[in-house]
């Protein structure tokens, strides 16, 4: 941590600052300005992150130099982590992609979509069967009868089968259906959950919150890390800007940040980066270029039909013309 | 909704969204323009709720003319609500000032903090037993022994308690000692959470999310009134901007947005909102001028050894002189 | 400044920074703690402000710690700037309120507006002759003819004329007619402008950008006073941020903020701030509980027939009652 | 236009918007609900984009339905606009890349930066005779000392010279040695000079603003295109969100929103984009991949010593090896 004290600092003020970092058992170098005194705080990275330093008077700010996460940092581990979803890798060389309908609606849908998600070459069926609603009058999703369908389809094609985990007391139930738990972006800093999917050992795939910083983003797998579990997938899903052409603004740049500063797989979802169907191929292309380890895209074989997010799905066409040259793309960067 | 067609689109494609619009049993209107025509559709608002018009061909947009939230507007409910908190009220010309420590850090500090927060005149004393940090390597709280230390030193200086709730689990445990269970802005969309807290008849504070829209904000305050708790007080906080002098930006434009849209009481945090203690003071002070009905304000009888938000905390001298200044605005706007 | 060398880089790395630092004259103190070395700067300001250190390898970031503007900051000059304008005083004590409609559109609209902006107790008259407009289609102003009727109705009430200026050639023209040259949001960084206005002897109303930090904002009235100009008046008229209910966000801890970093003065802007006129009598209230040293707000004699933000100006009776409530907050913050 | 009347509204508050409506020449129709009645407003766009409706007693709302700029945009103009840079085209098929340092520091820098930006197959040299900084003590750049080295390097190379225009009295001595005028993101709605640049009939770079709308920077091009000139190329370079690990937002979901929206070729900046060096070449594929026409990149030989930007800037190697990665995309998306 440095504390730069301002310019009206006394010398008293900075013998109390002083003290107060000797009395935690830190150490420190003074760096003397021609009007400001920086003070280097060296030490225990916990204790220094619990100092409230700009409550001192004569403090102009108290600026903190490491993050606080470490499982989850490329410092800690150097290599990519590769997680294994039964015989399906995520990270590394292997490009992951998971599809499906926004909410598993009936048996028949699921079926056509799953049959779909197959042909175009994903590996992974998604689709919700609790839904996380901004109005409690919207659709809330098919609860256990829609875990039974998705785990129906993910068998008859061989898909793993990703769904969100929106309460914290169905993950038994969920963890019974599914291969992936999903933290939806709503709930990245719902850290009762966080803890308790990191008590398991299934896979997660963590979304990053609506206005998650990145360090937010790894602070947040740390917590499951921190419970155990390291088979974290990230997964980024558009942040929220001023910006109102897109539902989200997909934050690409993200995919090159999660890369240096962890050793997570990281993958990317176009459908809500963006809330516009017609963006998604384009999108799913650059985020491969860029990087991502896989996507997960919506596709729902009736998009106009849909009971959420018919905005941002693809047709089984588009979703096959997206794939092949998302393919094309992911040759290049030698994933496959 | 308003369904805007785009200058290329066809009869064909028009048909099919009249089509569409009259099998969901809804009416319309035609608008046609020079290069668009216009679809302005009538009906149950629940059905509109559920088109997904914008992935018809054809479709340029379509455009949500209301709000789905219904029992916290203000269109359902004209006068303002008051929430009696066993005899201390909120809203209409009561102010309302809740304060203390951000977290319960021991009985001492509790009761010292308590004191204060009476002598200034406050009705409130808020504290965190469980604390939603964003490192799980920082404090978390004292648990139920921080509720125990909360509802005494309530019960010593008569003011209610308030607390906030992270686990759904938890909602026995923390209305067995509390007043008022706040609900946090990083679970303002967790709709389990809300539901529960819902089925309660506490009181609760509902925080406005990090990067919530006023719309979001009310929508999340109808998931508690749908399971027929309507004891809802509103609380802006912040919101995330780019500007990063001030920890969040404090939008007490809100205050006024919710006057408008709602029935509900609402407060304002200018601790949270600015992150400085040097900014709490004009910040209550603005608030109360802006109509809110009251104000939540973080208090340590010693700041710089918080284990946590020491840099926006107020010491017992600052909220005294906050106090002073805050009543003479009230007094102005006619509340007491 | 202060430089975090990364964990993996290596002596030699660090001994490149060294010799950086040396050979452009500074000096600097290294605090090794375990994992990262960080070496903090010293020297003349200017020269450190042209270093960039994040091109070196090895460094993982390097933080400046100081603002670069000087003239107009609180340190260069502790008791506050009172801009005198022709008699009419801005700044300490004094309550300033501009008002008038967007755009002056005749003769008759502005002598209207003109008095009811003086009944209400205003001391400057607003006005635009030229505007700057999102589309070329929109209405562009009255230019010469306007800044004719701004002097005459200016003159006619005794009210200092506020216009704003878009063409750096035309500031002798304007300069000509009007007492404050407004410089917009959409050009607080057409730095050639705000160099120009410097080398008058004018006051000069500064707006805040679009999306401009608190910091910038500063940097662009340090680019006024650097060339002599020391009558600058700040404005807050509301940042850009996700939320779509008002025009902008209105950012009142930025009056508290300007408050601890400057000596100018600085004003608020409702009108823009929110875009929507239900909601400039309460925030021109917590304006002023914040600390402002005034308002400009947007007045029409019949909103409903402006030919740009109406949506946002007040009508007569808004704008008086507007004002006693205004006067009333004043008085309590010892300003009239 | 739609303008939605509020739940209160009285007839009375009908007949006056319908009234004003037919005034001005408009037609409308009404779409009567349960609570709300809707007007559709058709007629003169031009007339219509003046009304103020929400300044009328009882509407709760005005949605504009249709864009302000026409000559710009894909309706206007099917077919994708390719710009010739005397003989060098930017749109269509053709890959164009942009390349250089922020600023030209002296004849030599520039000449060793130009040798690399031609090894590395780029047909433009990109950089900076007048600089706009946030502060006045920050380097401002050569002038015309400047420009004369950049046509000297660009005549060498046989590179086209791109360069920022800052002042709109300077457009003619700008245009004697550049062949296309920037337009930094800065003055994206520095109205006067758009007009001034649209007067000539050079090439002209927009950068979109710092936190313009993808509708906003339309409008800014429509300025130039109504003066009557259409080579015009727009450039995403970032927006600004909270997220403070990059220094800007890169937007590359704006290209395909641009494709879709308007015939003009856009380019994108990963260089101010990302303002992090290591971070260029993963932005370059994706913006390839997302259907860019083309890249402008910071180049330096000696990033550590540059003026500005160091940061952000690539060494020749890595410029070339980015460039190796940038032509494989391409040739996949049909673009060389």
């Amino acid at each position: 941590m440095i504390i730069v004290m301002g310019p009206d600092a006394t010398q008293e003020d900075l013998v109390k600052v002083e003290k107060k970092i000797e009395a935690e058992g830190l150490s420190y170098h003074l760096s003397k300005g021609a009007s400001r005194t920086i003070v280097g705080v060296i030490g225990d990275k916990k204790v220094i992150s619990g100092l409230q330093m700009n409550a001192f008077k004569g403090v102009e700010k108290a600026v903190r130099i490491t993050e606080k996460y470490k499982l989850v940092s490329r410092e800690f581990r150097r290599e990519d982590t590769v997680v294994d979803v039964n015989g399906v890798k995520i990270g590394g060389a292997h490009l992951a992609v998971m599809a499906g309908p926004c909410a598993v609606e009936s048996r028949e849908q699921l079926l056509e979509a799953a049959e779909c998600v197959k042909r175009g070459g994903a590996g992974f069926l998604r689709g919700g069967a609790f839904k996380p609603r901004t109005s409690p009058y919207d659709f809330q999703g098919l609860a256990e009868e829609g875990l039974k369908m998705l785990r129906e389809a993910g068998d008859k094609f061989d898909l793993r089968v990703v769904t969100e985990i929106v309460n914290q007391n169905d993950i038994d139930l969920v963890s019974k259906y599914a291969d992936v738990l999903q933290v939806g972006a709503r709930n990245m800093q719902n850290f009762q959950l966080l803890k308790e999917v990191g008590r398991t050992n299934k896979p997660v795939l963590l979304k990053r919150g609506l206005s998650a910083t990145i360090s937010e983003w790894l602070n947040a797998a740390e917590y499951i890390a921190s419970e155990g579990n390291y088979n974290i997938i990230l997964c980024e899903r558009g942040i929220r800007t001023y910006e109102t052409f897109t539902r989200n603004t997909l934050d690409l740049s993200a995919v090159a940040a999660v890369k240096e500063l962890s050793h997570l797989p990281v993958i990317v979802d176009p459908s809500h980066g963006t809330g516009r169907w017609q963006m998604v191929q384009p999108m799913a292309r650059a985020a491969i270029a860029a990087g991502a380890n896989g996507l997960i895209i919506e596709v729902h074989p009736h998009p106009e039909s849909a009971l959420s997010d018919g905005d941002q799905s693809l047709t089984p066409e588009n979703f096959e013309a997206t794939m092949a040259e998302v393919k094309k793309i992911a040759a290049m960067m030698g994933k496959a």
